[in-house]
């Protein structure tokens, strides 16, 4: 459906930070477009959640691992339901810890597929659209996997990495041309069902409460952020941030 | 006057991001106690824009690189008017470029006592409070020169680098605390008459014309991802972003 | 053939940082197996050069890009030579820049495959062999991309900060086993003809005479840096370390 | 006494790296001067090492926090003995953790005094001659406090953060005039007596056991490594390196 109002786009709306977003810039008088791999019942739950609350919001599924399946999920919107104003590319890539010799090359190169390659072809096929428009905004959720490579993170380090220079070459490139360019380092847990959840299993609980109370980064309030980053008056932008719980100790802090 | 609201400080209040500061926790329920080295009325001038606005102020004159001038200000302010719920060190060291040769010992060292001691002497006497209370924000405004050293820059550059990891060594502290510590690399030039205006004179006009539309950092804009950082919940806080206009190249990138 | 020296192993062997580098740890007592992707008989020079000088090489034509080279180079080395005690990572994936919309999936994934890849294929192939031994130096030639990302370079910013995110986790898995890891960012032009040279043409020699006396990096003087490199002792090993001319400005500097 | 040699510089020259920087450059060629504050014999006793071993040395006591003595001895070096070709600045000013609370004035100001400020003397009395000289390398010895700051290390990080902030822009002024700056960050412990064997007491000998062959930064390869760096040619520079041993995390990796 077409709408009048300013189009939220994100990739990578599961439950946590994805979905929160949507929420938020729904509340916020966006129609948001939820896109995810998998699971059309919970894309419709997130969609039906924002409509009952009064906002717009629609589903779409796209495997951003194939060829083209983005820059059609790109074309579709702008096309059918109105020029995207902010994207949100919140896939990650994490595997768990592998040692050098576990890590096969399929492991690495999806690792990069979806880390690297997937956010260069959303912004190959928005960013252009934004700059003639003179205007727009692309975050992209990050992880500490960015900026410094752990042991047995070599598929996960490698392809964020490659993201981060991504990002500072895309705000290199667009940023004079009026588009908004945030690379945000998460750099602690995400209470977030879908992906650390399915990850931890039913060892979730007793992690949420050894990290104690308000120990997980909770992601309506990085969805905030979000929102706040999105708004920044181009006078004023920020390119990167970190977010962490107050009880984790940052990446360049001793544990 | 003793307050019943949350007590917002601001070091370095001049009409630029302190300033603005200050009138956007002000307009946002805090009282605003705004402190500056001199310039009595102008100070007045800021306290009674708040006040017509509907909101609480108070002004200080404080020579920061006197002994003990920064810890009465907090006892006092503590005492008189209220518990300091956030505080924003907004002091630079800014003397333009002069050759390794041209740079006295005075100068050296007073870049050392403004930009890297006075916010040391700011945490020591504020945070303790901060922690025992087991909440608090403090902000420090800092510089690309506290992340790269160029030419010339050597009292502004050790001044900012040291204060940048003071920041980091007060955050392993006190965020486990309950007090969130930010620290804002402003990496551009802010459209503030008291502080570039003052440096750039009668050429300020024509460097704003250079630098085109929103080509200067707007200090209420910088007011507000201040206002942002200080109300992130405690599950999701930032420690350090950058700030600059859309036409700046940032510090990593070639001009 | 079969060597009683240790085995020193590099993948890009051109006339500049790959070609210096085998002459200098053939000279120092390696055995030097130089390894590049076309031109056998300029490949035959370096080798014949280096015999003429009373040093042990060989030479292997392969295409780090397609699937297997590198394992059975690895294998190849180790079985018919000798186990490789140094082995040097030398390809990079520099296309000159090109806007976002003028970057092809193929040249994206090209660089990944080239940059980020192959140099994980090799570490895969290679370190856990030296691990078995306890001992062992990879070092990766890296680029100024690997650190920030410039307007025009997605693809090469994207593969070179994997890169960099990969030596990091390298080091942390093979660190402990006695296993040296270190990534040079080189921080400015090579005076390489097989590279520099062949991009500019005609008019590197106009390029060389404006940079001036010494104002490109002697490939020569990285090899020594290199060399030095691989025989750190363990007890004080460099991870990390930038290398330009005098006359450059580094990466973090304005121009 | 006046050589006929370069002249080698080194502030901070006890029993750990300044002493065998000394001894390297000593036995390759330079007349070292050894500097420090205090223990005369000690020092004499470093000196007559080095002339036993066939080489060229003198001793200087110096308080490097007062004034003037740092300029007094570059003049006197540089007059009675000879031209400084290659100085090292090798004082720290770790004095352990401590709360911000029990951080007093007088160790903040003293560490910056010795850290940040006593560079940037010895930077103004030598560097100015070596760029008239259109030669020379200025090295200093940092510490991961350089790079991130870990809770109660208030005064040391504040100190070392400036320090490598002053040495980014002694290296923007002095590189284009012939000058070699180096920024090393010894991110892992020494084996060194006078500082690490003074701090730990009794406790050393068991450090270094739990520590394991190897496992403490060897000076003498720190020496090595301060020696090749010196004679890079400057076609090739390094500006920063790091040095850990081999069983130690890096800064930047969780323990």
């Amino acid at each position: 459906m077409a709408t009048s109002k300013p189009v939220f786009l994100v990739i990578g709306a599961g439950a946590g930070i994805g979905g929160h977003a949507a929420q938020r810039f729904a509340a916020g008088g966006y129609h948001a477009v939820l896109a995810r791999r998998s699971d059309e019942e919970g894309l419709q739950r997130l969609v039906d959640a924002i409509s009952d609350a009064g906002g717009e919001a629609s589903g779409r599924l796209l495997d951003a691992s194939l060829p083209d399946t983005i820059e059609e999920l790109v074309e579709d919107v702008e096309r059918s339901i109105g020029p995207v104003e902010v994207a949100l590319f919140n896939l990650g890539a994490q595997i768990g810890n592998r040692s050098l010799a576990d890590t096969t090359d399929r492991m690495f190169e999806l690792g990069w597929r979806l880390a690297t390659y997937a956010p260069f072809r959303l912004a190959r096929a928005l960013m252009p659209r934004m700059a003639e428009r003179g205007q727009g905004t692309l975050i992209v959720t990050s992880a500490t996997a960015a900026v410094r490579g752990n042991a047995g993170q070599h598929s996960h380090a490698a392809a964020m990495g490659g993201r981060r220079m991504l990002c500072q070459t895309l705000n290199a490139e667009f940023a004079p041309q009026g588009v908004h360019v945030a690379h945000v380092v998460i750099d602690g847990p995400v209470d977030a069902p879908d992906t650390l959840g399915k990850m931890l299993g039913e060892k979730f609980d007793a992690f949420k409460a050894h990290k104690g109370q308000d120990g997980l980064l909770d992601p309506a309030a990085v969805a905030d952020t979000y929102w706040h980053l999105a708004h920044q008056p181009r006078s004023a932008w920020t390119h990167e941030l970190d977010m962490r719980p107050w009880t984790d100790v940052p990446w360049w802090n001793d544990n």
